[in-house]
């Protein structure tokens, strides 16, 4: 757990990892300006999705609206870049809110399948008369929600874990410095 | 965290959440014969591209052939159920072993999002003539592979938090009661 995160090398990782090469970068943009306007129809459905769900409920009571704006401007920034250092501190900073507000942590993997779902429906539909450009797109769409997950899993539990410590050394009194002397010399 | 999980009440909810539809359930079912031959590439493929990891390297060393034995186990199953309470507690063990095996969390969805794209292209090969199936075929696997992510996750996150829980017994020499105590006294 680093208390400054290198976003750089994040950013590199979450790539390697989720297979968002230059190739799926140049196709997600150049296919934005026709998903664009479909991309609200997947927010109203996802929230639509989640109001059925007993556990998500409590987290949605009177702020929809509010959670919806910041939702399409999340999945319309997936289509217009920049995949960058700044895209990762993104993702990064809204896995350590989704922390703060206590989401349980298979919200993210679960919420980004109902999103994969519908823009899987929504892109064979549009390319239904182009399959090597289909695939490409389904392709780059799926390397770059996994990539925002990756991210947004990593921040989530350092966030976890450092939020526990500071509850055990309340909890304690212990100091951290104490603490990590002592964590040291128990590591296995 | 609970002790002992309710493994009925997690499969409602983990299905819930992935759509994991009876509709879906019954396509991957039915797809089993014309993929299961084509699976192998995929594990194939899957190890390969982490090969390629630097971070992946050393969970990986001397046990790829045993490795990948299990993974392509666990990729057929997706397509031959049961998908019942069985399949929660399988993907429930799998993400504690993973946390005993200290594989980062970030790693699983990681590997989902590899072997998505990988099904993908292999779906859309498949499915060509028939733009319907293939749609409902790519829906029910994203849904059982997140499905595998969100169960593990949520395994993954409680052995986690358990596992740190215990450390800081051991060094604080704190019996779990006293803790338990104190937790509930000062918790927000």
């Amino acid at each position: 757990m680093s208390e400054t995160q290198d976003f750089e090398a994040l950013t590199r990782y979450a790539k390697a990892f989720t297979g968002l090469t230059p190739e799926r970068e140049a196709c997600l943009l150049e296919v934005s300006e026709q998903l664009q306007p479909l991309l609200a129809t997947v927010t109203d459905k996802f929230y639509e999705q989640l109001g059925h769900i007993p556990e998500t409920a409590p987290f949605l009571e009177g702020r929809v609206d509010t959670l919806k704006k910041s939702h399409l401007a999340w999945i319309q920034s997936l289509f217009t870049g920049p995949f960058d250092i700044s895209c990762t501190e993104l993702m990064y900073k809204v896995g350590d809110i989704h922390v703060k507000v206590h989401l349980p942590v298979e919200f993210m993997a679960g919420a980004m399948s109902m999103i994969n779902n519908e823009l899987i429906l929504l892109v064979i539909e549009q390319f239904a008369d182009d399959q090597e450009k289909m695939a490409l797109v389904l392709t780059s769409i799926n390397s770059i929600t996994s990539f925002s997950l990756f991210v947004m899993q990593q921040s989530y539990q350092e966030s976890t874990v450092a939020e526990e410590l500071d509850k055990f050394l309340r909890i304690s009194g212990m100091s951290r410095v104490l603490f990590t002397n002592l964590a040291n010399a128990y590591s296995d």
